[in-house]
């Protein structure tokens, strides 16, 4: 839909997901949209070597887990895909790019995952005395596998939540849980998109989603965009809007989701919740099954991230906070799991009980 | 301590009440901080003209009602003083000054009352048959009558509430309701002022309170520069700091309450209103009398000002929110009554049943 990933071939193609027609995947280029240039503008940009990808993950070029995940795979594979060496010194040079890039942002799970996924599909090649040709080809379809499987996720996200949207209807959601967070279409937007497509008349609001203010640069973009009806708000007014009985269901995303499903999603997602049950508004965590971490019990156990202080002292690059004043800056909150209505999956809508849905809804497909 | 607003005589003397050791009031000026450097610097600007008081009000140089109601008063006398007429073109001079004054914020109802009050004075003198002089000094007279009263309110505010505040406590406020707001000391942060003064040590956190960042600019300068331990939060980070146990009151001020309790004021307030009553944390509410509206029966019909979607749209002047994306951006929202665990009042801490005790505290003292 916005084609925030891609891979650009040389004959012209954007691929999302590995041709099956004989068109030459190599060589080729990783295409993104650069984020940072959102929503002033809406600019293409094309990437071939570690280093610039490096540099558009680092900088927030391309932004979202999923996403990152699947330009850093696509990524490696571009970076790779002029070498001359040996299979063994190739294997090597793979190993050595996948952890720089690995290293643009340590603590972004999907971003290592992918990057040794795409890893373990060269050296599987390897392993089959396949050939420097075959060995690039190796990473590449795998890297692909990765953007075919993300935006197929996100499209079943949307096909399972879409009918809790009906006409008429006031959703919130908050941060970017959409196409640009991903390879596509999204997690939380996907259901709005999906809805929109049913022909469904809705209004989303957005909350600013301070301090980076995600909803208000890229889910207001997005929305408005794909023609839905968005209203940008401040994350304070969401309260008085569920009063005067404007929001009928708040859907959001979420970076990890616990065994008992409690879940950690950008900061300001507990209060939505707090403030839905109070009102009696149905809240959804819309999420593919690889944001379930089974290995963690509940919300107890999930770290929550301190970033720089100055994003809060800053808006837009300028300071509003006096000099030497404290501040607090989580990244994430964790919401339990007994303020959540459901867990719209790529499995489908997930009700309480969870424990034992998330568990089965984990198992990779 | 902040001196927000007071009169500078010439011979140098800063007054905050009507002097009863024979300084002479006339001539002087209106001295005012200027919020609009806050919080970069700590600038005091001088005013004489009409047209300088005119523009300070309009442009925030000079926000909140109880102080601007202060400064325009003061403001009034200033602007009649070196007037060489007769007593009825003095007054026909005054009338069409305090219109003037009047229109610099139409909806400010501080700002009216007070001018009112302040010509009501130099119209009672002049029943009196007073002379050109003894008017003036009914217009400079009043006016600092109006801000001895504010201040006394202020510090009677800070007296019934500091005993909520115990060592160790977080506190959490939202918006400035602070001394920047009113002629000295405030409302809410009055009552840190106060507890602070006797030796108790807790943690302020303030809301930053988007669009306009009072909340960042305004309170955290206030209570950082009074020694107070603050630390800033953007709004959507209260929820998890109460989840938390770091929160064990809130106290906020008022724009209006009805007679039956329901309080309008800055946007954001309800929501914190309903995450305390979600953690079970007390609430209060700090006004003086005259911010209750006993010919408002309850919130309903109180109307909430709509204001320019550009203050959502851009932070610090800068555009966050594509163009063309609607946006919902009300200055105020009301806190039904029920979630409010106590009023504090320059007449004592109010507590259920608000409507009797609203009434009592309504009536001037």
């Amino acid at each position: 839909m916005f084609e925030t990933v891609r891979w650009h071939t040389a004959d012209g193609r954007l691929l999302d997901a590995p041709a099956t027609d004989g068109t030459p995947l190599l060589p080729g280029r990783v295409r993104l949209i650069d984020q940072t240039r959102l929503p002033a503008e809406l600019v293409y940009v094309e990437l071939e070597s570690p280093e610039a990808m490096h540099d558009a993950i680092k900088r927030l070029v391309v932004r979202g887990a999923p996403a990152i995940g699947c330009a850093a795979a696509l990524g490696l594979a571009a970076a790779l895909q002029h070498d001359t060496g040996t299979p063994a010194t190739f294997l090597a040079r793979t190993r050595q790019v996948a952890d720089y890039l690995a290293g643009a942002r340590p603590t972004a799970v999907n971003l290592a995952w992918a990057i040794r996924r795409t890893l373990a599909a060269a050296l599987a090649a390897a392993d089959s005395r396949a050939d420097l040709p075959a060995l690039k080809l190796a990473l590449i379809r795998e890297a692909l596998a990765i953007l075919q499987e993300d935006i197929a996720l996100c499209q079943s996200i949307g096909h399972h939540g879409a009918p809790l949207i009906q006409d008429g209807m006031g959703v919130l959601t908050h941060c970017n849980a959409g196409a640009l967070a991903t390879a596509d279409f999204g997690t939380a937007l996907s259901v709005f998109y999906t809805a929109h497509n049913a022909g469904r008349r809705f209004t989303v609001y957005a909350d600013e989603t301070r301090p980076l203010l995600q909803g208000a640069r890229l889910t207001t973009w997005e929305l408005h965009h794909a023609g839905i009806d968005v209203v940008a708000i401040c994350d304070n007014m969401a309260a008085t809007l569920m009063q005067a009985g404007r929001i009928q269901a708040v859907i959001v995303g979420a970076d990890r989701v616990a065994a008992n499903g409690d879940t950690a999603n950008k900061i300001g997602t507990y209060g939505v919740a707090v403030l839905a049950h109070h009102h009696r508004i149905p809240f959804y965590v819309a999420m593919p099954y690889s944001t379930i971490d089974v290995a963690i019990a509940d919300g107890r156990a999930i770290p929550i991230e301190e970033r720089d202080p100055d994003e809060v002292r800053r808006v837009a690059g300028q300071l509003v906070t006096p000099p030497g004043v404290r501040v607090f800056n989580p990244a994430f909150d964790v919401t339990p799991h007994a303020l959540i209505r459901g867990f719209v999956t790529d499995r489908g809508l997930l009700e309480p009980p969870f424990a034992p849905k998330l568990a089965a809804a984990a198992r990779r497909p």
